[in-house]
């Protein structure tokens, strides 16, 4: 998908205008945003239009807008240039537009001045991500967001359309399922593609190159920054320039992007193909406390007690290995697991990879939840109680971090000097830097499914497609 | 290359600076910038530093910045964060980055406002691409930089300092050619492999999986979004959507990344491995402008004359085959050759894969040469007298663009009118919508060498690739 008219019926998009227009008191305005430039600024990155205007007309179009006002919903766009047809040949015409997004009405975007000149306070939106779009909504609007990048205090106005976009797009209609669906359907066979390429001797950059090849032959970019290393403790590891070797593990987390919807899943398997007892061991640990958590994502669940019910399996686990001492339940209250699961469980999934994080916490945690200060919780992204219709990831890991467990290190001195943590018994485990499994999850009025539960995890499953092809 | 030091010896930037330098009247201050969210704050594309700042430093730094300063070279840099090393891992040190680049100090970016606060005036400086850094950077020199993306009048400082950069910059040393051929290198294999996974049945999203999953296996990326498409009537073609059939030619224009530095090739290929006879012809046409355009690249040669030497090249070729009547001399000083071959010959090579394109014309039309207003010339990038270090692509073109070509548009009318354009054979070579060949050329004393030479032109080589693993 780079540019055009919505893959789905326009019903779907007429559907949920309406739904938002129902919980709002007035006119709302979203922006799709324009491309942002790389080194100048004719040489840009991928477009991607802005996550609420995608939700609202499933149209890739860039500095467009959508009002939605009742009945009256009107799609912006720029008035096609004749210059533009040469260049970047036809356009959809409006009349297409119209009846592919279910909207009253199309107008020239270079209107909306016209439209909304003096009287922008009355409408509700939400700031654009880049910079110049954000800059141009604010000047029409009457909003003060000149500074670029600059957190925004949202009014009680723009307050009110997060809130009601949030309770809209947390609980995924069909048509979003549909799209999950072949964003998870993309994700696993690219991991596949991943685990197959992997040789001992090869570069973390080869095996990047077949999962996201795997993705660009379907047409799909990706819905983040991919982490493909095999130092899986550097949390958000940049670049892919490390040797790959016999004795390592290899940590991706890699998700599609469908049409903008995010897939977000994270295998980690062994380079030679086999992994090491004490890996199998750690690897098996992570798998219990992610097989866990799934068990307990159901509608009516507190996502923070699934998060600390896998917290409790990973400290059982240590201290069965002897790395840790005392009652699991008393470890997980004083955050000794995380020291080693040092992130939260997971989040929202749907169109962002962590979904609507463009409103902070407001989608993660409902209201009157807000996050924990204790290390460890104080990364819990979500705190939701689910309900059908949620996607969320669940993502447990271990990891050591030299910089969190150096010797008198803030975090770890504590459960050094009462002896609550083992170095000898941690040392026999070396060979273990990093290990995430996470898959995406959707609740559903009877408890859950995995979407991307056709990709192996199982320890032995996974060994059997390493180095496949 | 994602994040670091530089990748080649401190003495190249130390050169650079000096160079710099000496053709100023006081300091110079270069900012990196910072990566730009794609649908959430924290959701970033693949960061790359500003072109300026990388050509001065070589350092792959976020929020950092150089100051050109006679023998008092400053590279600012943010402090290490303690929470950073948690999750990104240890970045390289300040004495490391001091000895990697070659400067005299590396100091605190915070203490920027400390170190030029009230005196930014003296200070020459380039606005950064993206909206953050130039905010601030506005701010912190005082300039009138607030309206993102807005064009932006230099100042005479300012201006200088461009100048300077454009000096340096399109002259390239020893280090950029290295760079350079390290693209080259890498843009050839890309295409080999796009050519050997061309396969009727298949998309153009296949074929550019292939391509840059080449590059991505060597760690590299693109310099600039990558055309692969069968309308290559399309120049700038979005997606890679349209399935390509045995009939078809597939134009691909891909060009690597080489730590900053840019490849830049374009081929054209037959998706069934046999070009038909009218798709030979015209290729064949294209293929001579290419030859005697890259014969006439040498030193003191102006480049406006080698793009209208190509342009008769193809205007006597399409009066062979009856297309166009009357004499090429005269039919190019019409522009009757800009109807098939509408864009420019190329542009200046380096950094940026269209360099220096962020200071507008300044870099591709030397002092008192400006763009023509004619069709076809008005696009053209580059009219400067060529010197040795100059790097230039050459890419001439043939292409059926209905918008162009439709009876009675204003850029046809006169030619039909005047019985120049014979509709009955053009209308032949149907199967021809957009032919392309672009390689990358260096300027030496002795003439040129053609970077990209390493890859398949010639119609039976390229067809002795395709499909061919
Ligand atoms: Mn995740
Ligand atoms: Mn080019």
């Amino acid at each position: 998908m780079s540019h055009g008219l919505p893959t789905q019926p326009a019903a779907s998009f007429v559907r949920r205008r309406r739904a938002l227009g129902a919980r709002l008191n007035g006119p709302a305005l979203l922006f799709s945003g324009v491309a942002r430039p790389r080194n100048y600024p004719a040489n840009v990155y991928p477009f991607r239009p802005g996550s609420h205007f995608l939700y609202l007309t499933g149209a890739w179009l860039e500095n467009a807008a959508v009002l939605v006002d009742g009945e009256r919903d009107v799609l912006f766009v720029p008035a096609e240039d004749p210059e533009d047809v040469v260049w970047h040949g036809p356009s959809p015409g409006w009349d297409e537009l119209q009846a592919a997004t279910g909207v009253a009405e199309v107008r020239d975007i270079a209107e909306l001045g016209q439209a909304f000149g003096g009287a922008g306070e009355r409408i509700a939106t939400i700031p654009a991500v880049d910079a110049r779009t954000r800059f141009s909504q604010g000047r029409l609007l009457d909003r003060s967001w000149a500074e670029p990048g600059a957190a925004v205090e949202l009014g009680e106005r723009d307050a009110a359309l997060a809130d009601a976009l949030v309770a809209l797009r947390s609980v995924h209609d069909d048509a979003a399922i549909e799209m999950l669906r072949g964003a998870a359907e993309a994700t696993v066979a690219a991991h596949r593609a991943g685990m197959a390429a992997t040789r001992p001797g090869l570069r973390e950059a080869h095996v990047r190159a077949a999962m996201e090849a795997s993705l660009a032959a379907r047409d799909m970019g990706t819905s983040y920054g991919s982490i493909v290393t095999v130092h899986g403790e550097i949390l958000h590891s940049r670049g892919y320039g490390n040797p790959i070797a016999a004795g390592d593990l290899l940590l991706a987390d890699v998700g599609a992007s469908n049409g903008g919807w995010a897939g977000d899943v994270t295998r980690t398997w062994p380079v030679s193909g086999k992994f090491s007892p004490t890996q199998r061991a750690l690897y098996d640990l992570v798998l219990a406390a992610q097989v866990a958590a799934i068990d307990r994502v159901k509608p009516g669940a507190r996502y923070r007690d699934i998060h600390l019910a896998a917290g409790r399996v990973i400290a059982r686990g240590l201290v069965d290995e002897g790395i840790l001492k005392g009652d699991p339940d008393n470890l997980v209250e004083r955050g000794a697991h995380a020291l080693f699961f040092v992130h939260g469980l997971g989040h929202l999934l749907g169109l962002d990879v962590h979904d609507m994080e463009d409103l902070g916490d407001r989608a993660g945690y409902g209201p009157g939840r807000t996050r924990s200060t204790q290390f460890g919780l104080a990364f819990l992204r979500l705190d939701r109680d689910l309900e059908p219709g949620m996607a969320v990831t669940i993502e447990p890991g271990f990891y050591q971090i030299p910089a969190l467990l150096e010797p008198g290190s803030k975090l770890s001195a504590p459960f050094d000097s009462d002896g609550t943590l083992n170095r000898d018994a941690l040392a026999k485990f070396a060979d273990v830097r990093g290990i995430r499994i996470e898959d995406d999850v959707l609740v559903t009025p009877g408890g859950n499914e995995v979407l991307t539960a056709a990709l192996a995890k199982q320890a032995a499953d996974v060994e059997a497609l390493v180095g496949g092809c």
